[in-house]
């Protein structure tokens, strides 16, 4: 029940980062939808194809569709308020990233697949909207140049696995992932805790 | 049949769009190939991969990846004459649109799923093959920054839809989506119709 | 088991190319896991997705993403010897090219596909990895624009299935394949041996 309501907010939230992105490279309000809808449900539909879970979350629920398709034609309404509201957006979108992540646990455990095969569904289900959305839009992905996103979700999806390993009931262990999952990425910000940077330059071309 | 028919001249076409596109960045003879197989197979593929739906069009019939490979290398030494056939492929790529959508719309409705995740499915198999093509090539989707495409693609799944839904015939609902997708789509090139566009500029990063 | 080897020989070289392309765009150390990852079982992954050929290899094998997170991270505290070992790389991934190929190959025989979806498997198989890395950082695919690197494994895929084909034994035709594979690729380095290019130049835009 919970977790259906932090995966509404999400997919908003997730649908309205995606409008932004498409509007900055000044798209049309069809391919802002597109994007939109590519954030919001990418990550999910990545999994569900990796893992072949069929049907996928918005064939089954075309409803989702409409949310994103609603949330991205919103954006574009009120793009000059998001300035004053992007506090708001990091926070809603730090409950997204985990609450995406935990969905993406659960239904790797619901598959009988191990631990850490869940663990990198929980991270591709927390990430991989935004990977697309970034491709899509021809960048590279954020993800990868922040402070602390993926390794947040990665590390929010081991919390929960463990602490279901260790006997936990599941709905224990789904709160406590979403209080520390959520703390973790609000300090990264706060404090641009970021992941060491790897910077290799070479002269010579790649080796293929 | 004149499903068939369109679609083979459909993926000739766009086999033929890739290979254009593969040239503009100076890609070899092999990769121009690949290009326009991506190109004109890469929305089917998308689509039977999204909904389960296997085996994908070219695993079933790999004559079509010949023709799309036959058709690519024509397109290298017609290359010259490819300015002067220009309105003969914007003709062919609009025909090409409408029968992707048709066919699209189709497998969803075999598989039993609801009107909207039929429309989606037209949509996706119209569009997608060009913007894997772009993404391939490194460019931001076209799809989403020119007169009605995507737009066009998603009138007409709901055209042909909405006949079906009414109780037309579905042959006959076929051809009154044809000619209206491919009527609509010849005029917004026309007469430029474009989508109004979502302009976003803010001097801050993006929430993640 | 030549094979099984040759594939965690492969593997771990394309994930430290992997990391490398990561370490050009400065990425954190998670996404170079992530992006070598995805350079090294990418190409697998997209041939089972599109062959719908469930469970995928990391899926059913979760230690091959131990192996590859390793050979990342690795290379990020040898990266100062790369340089010097560029030659090393070349011959490694010249390997794991064949060998992937040939892989690709089996999964689609195994399903009773015929010889050119078979070849197209094995293709797919032997360069997606890379496709997917340079998508990933937002460059064009470098497989395109090289020494013969993508036509050597359509070639040694036929090399394999013709051998069968006309009747020699698995173990024969693979060992044949890998060493011819293995020295065309090597000569197409030493001499740059290259496909003829396709250059498109206009002023128009393209179709759509």
């Amino acid at each position: 029940m919970l977790l259906t309501l932090l995966y509404l907010v999400a997919i908003t939230a997730e649908a309205m980062t995606g409008a932004l992105s498409a509007g900055r490279r000044g798209m049309d309000w069809f391919g802002v939808v597109l994007i939109a809808c590519v954030t919001a449900l990418g990550g999910g539909a990545v999994r569900d194809v990796l893992l072949g879970h069929y049907p996928l979350t918005w064939v089954k629920h075309p409803e989702y569709l409409l949310i994103t398709a609603v949330a991205a034609l919103l954006t574009i309404f009120i793009a000059p308020l998001m300035k004053r509201l992007q506090v708001l957006f990091l926070i809603l979108d730090a409950l997204g990233l985990v609450a995406f992540t935990l969905i993406g646990c659960l239904v790797a455990l619901d598959m009988q697949l191990g631990m850490l095969v869940a663990a990198v569904s929980g991270m591709i289900t927390g990430i991989f909207g935004g990977i697309l959305r970034d491709i899509f839009c021809n960048d590279i992905p954020l993800v990868f140049r922040r402070e602390l996103y993926a390794s947040v979700s990665f590390a929010a999806a081991w919390c929960f696995l463990l602490c279901l390993h260790f006997g936990m009931a599941q709905e224990q262990a789904l709160l406590i992932t979403l209080a520390a999952g959520f703390l973790l990425r609000l300090l990264a910000i706060r404090f641009h805790w970021e992941m060491p940077k790897f910077v290799y330059r070479d002269d010579a071309e790649p080796p293929h």
